[in-house]
């Protein structure tokens, strides 16, 4: 029951940042409410997908689509707001972020995927609807370009992994994971951490 | 036999508008028909990726991706004719979609989802070979940047979900729903509906 | 055994040209990484989810996900040299894709899909990677543009499926495939072969 209303509130966060880009890609109503329903619910989608869950549960079921599609529609009517508490609405989706990595990869082992799978398909859930977001409006997806977010996901999900792995409650990794990938990326935030990008290359050659 | 002949007019006017826009982009004549054949089968091969039907059936059989790569070679050849009949091809493409959102629903439900996935994975079958194709050409998918075009292909799985709800043959369900999304598909066009756009906003703070 | 190597020495070179992409678009130490073992993996995932193989094997198990990512991590500390044996990862990368083409293919005709399945997703396996990678950094899929690369890609997968056919045994099939789809692709890069470009439009009219 708490899960589920977590799961609601990283929902709300990532539908949120979604339909907020489209509102600054000036999309239409019904754009900006896909662009929000997609980044809300496209991580688990392709978590279902990967994992054989025919058809995924957010395309088969209300509330998850309910949540995302309120959430846009909010944000189409009130970003100016939203840009007032893009710090609050970042904080959201670091633990929307946590919260998914965990929640994926708890799903992954109880469809009988291996503890490596539970990782990838974890951090999977966690980052695809951002990247989705991100090709939809036709950027380079943020992930790839700064900010530290797939690997606090990662850490997330392996803890997850671990902590089945050594015969613990399965309720105790989903909190520590959560604590850990959220605690990490509110730091990289916070201390703008960013990993190392390649040293300049030497000439323009072409590809 | 006769929704099979349908079919193939959705799939080969979604094709035509693949293969036509590879023809602007400069593509050769294999990425032109690499655009033209996704475009057209695009939608039922997602489709089939959520509903667990594998391998997809177009790529499973010849008839679907036949159509699609033939139409893909005829506007490659005559694609200076097709730009003097884009209105008709914009005809056939209404088409198309309601037709594909109305069988997409269908399947989905004899696949034994909910009715809201009938909804949503037929609207999806019918409007996922145009993300792709604007993806594809790295472009902001035009269904995201003005357009009535997913509300309707909405109407049509939605009134599929609806006859099927309430007992009345599944024939009349896939009419109904063609011709209602269809319809409004063609109205949008005519009339120039568009869904509105938020309000500029008042600053260009960054993201 | 001896596919298994080759198959990570496809792996290797897909991995290499997508953190190759990811290091000259300037992106961080773990883009440079989820890029290149993208590129590397993802034509195995997504056979894998069109056949219905979940969770896919690349997410399942460790070997191809840790060849790829050790790849990643040697080409972003030493990218300088491999822009110097750019030549030779163009080779290994025209076997890779032979390889890829001709594996997918075999699991394919495995996993009970037709002949035609057989083409098709095999083509996809060993295409699908550098169209990730293209679209992951927001450029036209390289595939779409020029160069002959998805036509050996269709041989190597054609000829597995004639093959077993044939009721030949299937290594054979493999063998050739693979030698027919490299030896294609060295040719067309060695004699700079493209496929025709469909005429300049006579204006700029709008879609």
């Amino acid at each position: 029951m708490l899960v589920d209303v977590l799961g609601f509130v990283g929902i709300v966060a990532f539908a949120a940042s979604g339909a907020l880009i489209g509102v600054r890609k000036r999309l239409d109503l019904f754009g900006v409410c896909v662009v929000g329903i997609t980044t809300g619910i496209g991580g688990g989608i392709i978590r279902d997908v990967l994992l054989g869950i025919h058809p995924p549960t957010s395309l088969d079921q209300w509330p998850n689509l309910t949540v995302a599609l309120v959430t846009s529609l909010i944000v189409f009517l009130a970003h100016p707001v939203m840009n007032r508490i893009w710090r609050g609405v970042l904080l959201l989706d670091a633990f929307g972020m946590g919260l998914f990595a965990s929640t994926g990869a708890t799903i992954a082992l109880a469809s009988g995927g291996s503890s490596l799978s539970a990782c990838l398909i974890g951090a999977t859930t966690a980052v695809a609807g951002g990247v989705i977001r991100d090709m939809l409006v036709n950027e380079v997806p943020l992930l790839l370009r700064r900010d530290l977010y797939a690997v606090p996901a990662l850490l997330g999900s392996t803890v997850v992994a671990v902590v089945e792995g050594s015969g613990l409650p399965g309720d105790i990794g989903l909190v520590v994971g959560t604590v850990a990938a959220t605690g990490l990326r509110v730091l990289a935030l916070w201390r703008r951490w960013n990993l190392p990008i390649a040293r300049r290359l030497p000439a323009a050659d072409e590809l």
